[in-house]
């Protein structure tokens, strides 16, 4: 059995949990190794104190589960059966806590479930598994470092397209191309090319919209490779930019360096946060940096933590997540400026190599 | 205001629900005309009965939302903000009943939204949205056509990458390209190429494996455009192919098209399911057919209906679903073919238009 099912069934002793269902596809390969997309189908991973665990699939998973899954103990279910009786049946005496992941499980699914196994009470296994997750092994950032070697030779060749009439989307076309042609398994969000004064858009879609000389030109993108994300974005001018670009540039530059300094085991994510924003705050742009610092990264694209100026949580050891300031200025245009760091014992290294100095492609 | 709006006002003052908020993205976007994918951050819809609409939208979203929204009023909130208290402002009098997505809503999110808002009572508005979104319009029609005329093409052209020797990942790489490139937002879920006996395994992986003579090699595939999904799946022989893999082919096609002439509306899902099930059976494979006959499709690529043999919901004319039979025996190979339909006043167009006997490639 996985080393993690057995931290897990050791923190299941310490909460007084009876049992433990995890259910979120991203967990259940974390713990068993077996990963799918189960769609709307349900997966599941039991874990009852004493009993051995079992993993409960969707028939047409059983072959791959069997071949992946570290827990032996496998159930089956068919389109047509009901896999909260089938769970329900798993249980050998009384339910008293069942734990549950409440972030994951919907409120439909939690009723159906609660419906057929009737445990005394319900808990969240939620901040549980984060915590495990949290803290990333040497063999997730050694993971992880190949997700971003990949999207940074990505961008690396990816780059060789834009010329000034190109559109867009032709570039995320040739992008997520060469993601897939380098051996990523796929993007980890939506590939985003935006340009000129849609650099103004922190969410904006890529389009028709052609390259012309004197944008900006923003890439946010990231692959995943062996179940783990990478997440990274560049600003590039095309040609030669305004002053007033040039300045928001080098504001989120400041802004990105000064955030990552900030990063120690100890202190509040909130601290970097505000090294951050104050640099832009500073440059006269605050009303400008409209987000978060940053995000987790992990086995998802977005998880814990949240870098935010609300968030009394501190750094820790093992932690990975981007810092990605920006300033947005409508009409005119964006920049955005994202590295993913690793905090160690006694610092941060950050994961993402790409410079960062305002470069200038030919038009 | 939308017409859709509208109708689930309506359907509201019907069902006595004194406001209901929508969290699902497509269905603001249904709703709206406001596409995002918000990843954690809160988005809703709210409608109280007797008042205007209102938007709720993380702040850096703002600006798409008010290009793209037909709900003109729009409340933002920070990555700082508690978006469950500002939405709790929304109401100017107590709340009786709230309509939620029961489907949709995590368990942790209903927790924090009901200590806010506490209504006295929650409703499921998914039967309602899903009953709405069920009957498709022309206009949506027309852009899974285009959905599907963009995944065909990709088909057809991205069969000319194969080869013996080629891997299946380097086949999913040029048909992703191809989907970008014809214009697709992307795929509609992961791009699956399976070769020689990996096609036993209904939800394998494209790997390294490379395509062999007499290899069976299946594509399920399929693309958003619009904001609509298309999902089709053939089988190719790669060079002669034993008979019995040949067999299995024809029991499969022959469900295939018996599964579809039973489409009318008034009969059950479930007998669709049977029609389908019982050429298998005939020909010797019942056991070897792992999974539903299909599911709707639409602006997900997996929605209602659910085409099962459990499934006493009638076809109803609207409704687009697949029709997928398939028969996969471990360590020989399996055979799925994939169309998807259009339920007519009285009878069924069959939206997919790709060949279906079995085509040899050049080995």
């Amino acid at each position: 059995m996985s080393s993690r099912i057995e931290q897990l069934e050791q923190s299941m002793n310490e909460k007084g949990l009876d049992s433990l269902l995890v259910t979120d596809p991203k967990h259940v390969y974390y713990l068993t190794g077996f990963a799918s997309d189960p769609h709307e189908r349900f997966l599941g991973l039991l874990l009852v104190r004493g009993e051995e665990p079992t993993l409960i699939v969707p028939a047409l998973d059983a072959e791959a589960a069997n071949a992946a899954s570290s827990v032996k103990n496998i159930v089956t279910h068919n389109d047509t059966d009901n896999p909260y009786e089938l769970l329900q049946r798993q249980f050998k005496r009384n339910i008293g806590t069942l734990g549950i992941e409440k972030e994951q499980l919907t409120v439909a699914r939690y009723e159906e479930l609660s419906a057929a196994v009737s445990a005394k009470q319900y808990a969240d296994i939620g901040p549980l598994l984060r915590s495990m997750r949290v803290n990333k092994s040497p063999e997730e950032i050694k993971r992880m470092k190949h997700a971003m070697d990949l999207i940074e030779e990505v961008l690396r060749q990816g780059l060789k397209s834009v010329k000034t009439g190109v559109t867009e989307i032709e570039i995320v076309a040739e992008l997520e191309y060469l993601m897939k042609q380098l051996g990523a398994q796929g993007p980890s969000f939506d590939t985003m090319v935006l340009s000129g004064p849609k650099t103004a858009l922190p969410h904006g879609t890529p389009g028709d919209r052609k390259i012309q000389h004197g944008d900006l030109l923003m890439f946010d993108m990231g692959v995943y490779a062996d179940g783990y994300a990478s997440d990274i974005t560049r600003t590039f001018a095309v040609g030669e930019v305004s002053p007033e670009l040039k300045k928001i540039y080098n504001a989120v530059l400041e802004a990105n360096l000064q955030g990552i300094q900030a990063i120690k085991p100890g202190v509040t994510l909130a601290s970097v946060d505000k090294a951050a924003r104050d640099a832009i705050e500073k440059a006269g742009y605050g009303p400008y940096f409209l987000h978060r610092l940053g995000h987790g990264l992990g086995m998802d694209v977005h998880e814990y933590p949240s870098v935010h100026g609300n968030n009394a949580d501190l750094v820790q050891p093992g932690m990975v997540f981007t810092v990605e300031p920006g300033v947005y200025v409508a009409g005119l245009g964006g920049v955005r400026i994202e590295d993913d760091i690793f905090v160690t014992d006694n610092g941060v290294e950050v994961l993402t190599s790409y410079p960062k100095e305002l470069i200038v492609l030919e038009g």
